[in-house]
């Protein structure tokens, strides 16, 4: 029975030869995440559960990345119920202000999730992990409680999308316009429950960085996760890096699709999620004249060393407008680090941004750049629901940071090459 | 009829040969300064009285510090207030998230304010530029309106009280020693609506940044003011930065004061302030084991460059303790610029600390490092009130870059002696 990589993944954590679209099956887990949003909520259901341990202290990870460095007093509550559960069961990924990032970059980036594992994370952008090849998907805090305890979780297996990628990306865009340019493709409903599987020789062209920000977004097309055929790319990335050994699964060749989509990565131009849905896409050409008063480049879909690059590459020697604000948040403390190697971070506050700790802040309007009634802000990050930053009449339009950042010059959605 | 420092500067701000202690005087201002948080009730105030102009574009200050980058949609309409204000009448001084630090820090680095000015702030720390031996205390925003469209406020005339100030501090003893023991010794209210004046061979000794520092906490005194005498140490910060000409302010020699106090710099010894005021102080060898929870190193009573240079050395090669969150927060754009290129950027990160973008943020609970109930921090801010950075059952202790650096090592009170 033909199977897909979801389905190959799946199978083998349930200790099955197969599965087929719709079967329930209970899986064991290789990582179990929360952050200090949703954690909270899990240990208090660990508690009401009456579980009194956890089933493997270095499969949990937990990330004070949301709303921290804490912006109240409810936030730090959360923090201090976050630590003393972690010391309380020896947590050894336990990450709290100053040694974090947001988890999402955090995580592939210490190496702490891998190819060929199931993970599970109480946060809807955990489907970020399918870039490495992996199985990995959003859950809620009861889960995440169960998960912690068990090992394992229930699944139904999902049905799979096709996305075949050839060609190459022009200079100046992203992984985000491949996203973005699929969801206005299939909307925000174009993939519910079902796996989106990335492959095809377009691949070559997309760097760790692009395929972490696309499958980070396959919630955003209401996928149950998305995932990418691993490569050379992916072997290169995990290599010093993955902490223990990583499994590639390979879809079979008559692996069953509902659906199959040829995307040619040359025709796509920067595009832009107008408010307020992800799939209310115009490309650059279309955008018209919209005048912003943000703009944040960061986030778990884009505020890696690749996204810093290409914002410092269109911020160098210039200034940001006089009508906005420009907020950099690199996505971990060693992006931060390499920002100052590289001399972004030099460029960025010469050019008037403000450059931030490591937080989720103001992408689900926690903190740290939030918009007032009337406001609008060019956002990297990943969700433009109403309300979403600030004011439910404020604004957030999603792009890539090469467009973040031409924007934030012109005071106008803009495209890069308005500015370069 | 002999004046002090601070007389002098009113007598010439005032058009008057002479004032004495007392004495009402309509004085012109040179500066008025607000923040996000209260110029917007300046601004509610100046439209309310039907003021249609401000009497100097040029000498407005008014910078987006306290609860930026917007901690949340308040935030956010306080500053578009600000924005809107600054736009209409065409303030040259507007700061706006990104181009801005700390209004105390950044004011006297961009030579905004200089010896022998006369300036109010809607904030209270606005006491920090007696250091370059200014005349300048904080207001209500209502004497801020008024003194937006007039240029002008009315002073009661302090009497004084002089600090002569003697040797030389030791290593790892700063201003904050200086200013933390002082108010030890003449408690809270030791300086009530008097001007707190500086002067001795000691000046030698201290820094610019010991200077802002001390000035600073004059109002945790309730001092009126606190002034330095103007030196070459004072000349050399102001030249290439001061904006205009400044005029120096010396006491006559008969000039009265309440009351005199000598200090010998080289007795002081790194100094704490436990909950819940700042007249609460023990020396280092006095605090015995108080286990913390986060330190802050920052704020416009602790966030210059000596500071960071300070905590650096300290942090260079060390760990932040497992239990604590450090939070470092280089006061202004330009701080945090010189903090990457003398390496103190990759020394905190590396020890595992936050750096943050300029904000007063945690120092009055704002955001950015809220502190949960029962925790305790070590702050290098100016206030250790009930409440003040959190929970009402939170503790914060006051201290010098160099005793929150070492803390944050060692996980409790700890001077720098216990790390290097």
């Amino acid at each position: 029975m033909a199977m897909t990589m979801t389905q190959k993944i799946l199978a083998a954590h349930a200790g099955l030869d197969h599965v087929v679209p719709g079967q329930l099956i209970r899986a064991d887990l290789d990582m179990v995440l929360g952050n200090d949003i949703t954690t909270p909520v899990a240990v208090n259901e660990f508690e009401k559960a009456g579980f009194d341990g956890v089933f493997d202290r270095e499969k949990i990870s937990l990330v004070m990345d949301h709303f921290t460095p804490n912006k109240d007093i409810k936030a730090a509550e959360q923090c201090l119920q976050c630590r003393t559960f972690a010391k309380r069961f020896d947590v050894k990924n336990f990450f709290d202000v100053g040694r974090m990032g947001i988890e999402h970059a955090l995580l592939p980036e210490q190496g702490i999730v891998k190819a060929g594992d199931c993970i599970i994370g109480a946060d809807s952008h955990t489907c970020t992990y399918g870039a490495l090849g992996a199985f990995s998907t959003g859950v809620g805090s009861t889960d995440m409680a169960a998960g912690m305890a068990t090992g394992q979780a229930w699944f139904k297996v999902p049905e799979a999308i096709k996305f075949n990628l050839t060609g190459k990306l022009n200079e100046n865009v992203t992984g985000k316009d491949v996203i973005l340019h699929i969801i206005g493709m299939i909307g925000v409903d174009g993939a519910l429950y079902k796996s989106m599987e990335f492959m095809g020789e377009g691949l070559k062209s997309l760097s760790m960085e692009d395929r972490l920000c696309i499958s980070n977004m396959a919630i955003e097309a209401g996928a149950k996760n998305g995932i990418f055929m691993v490569d050379e790319i992916t072997e290169d990335y995990m290599t010093g890096r993955a902490q223990g050994e990583w499994k590639v699964f390979t879809p079979d060749e008559d692996a069953e699709y509902v659906a199959t989509y040829d995307i040619d990565l040359s025709q796509l131009k920067p595009t832009v999620s107008f408010p307020h849905l992800p799939e209310n896409t115009k490309t650059i050409d279309e955008v018209g004249d919209v005048p912003i008063q943000q703009v944040v480049i960061g986030s778990c879909t884009n505020g890696r060393l690749e996204d810093m690059a290409l914002a410092a590459k269109i911020l160098k020697g210039k200034k940001v407008h006089d009508d906005v604000r420009a907020i950099i948040i690199p996505a971990t403390q060693q992006i931060f680090k390499d920002c100052i190697k590289e001399g972004y971070m030099d460029i960025f506050i010469d050019a008037g941004c403000v450059v931030s700790t490591p937080t989720c802040g103001p992408c689900l309007g926690g903190h740290m750049g939030i918009l007032a009634e009337g406001e609008r802000c060019v956002a990297t990050t990943n969700r433009n629901f109403v309300g979403r930053m600030g004011h439910v009449k404020s604004e957030v339009y999603l792009a890539s940071p090469a467009v973040a950042a031409a924007s934030a010059i012109t005071g106008k959605i803009s495209g890069p090459d308005e500015i370069m």
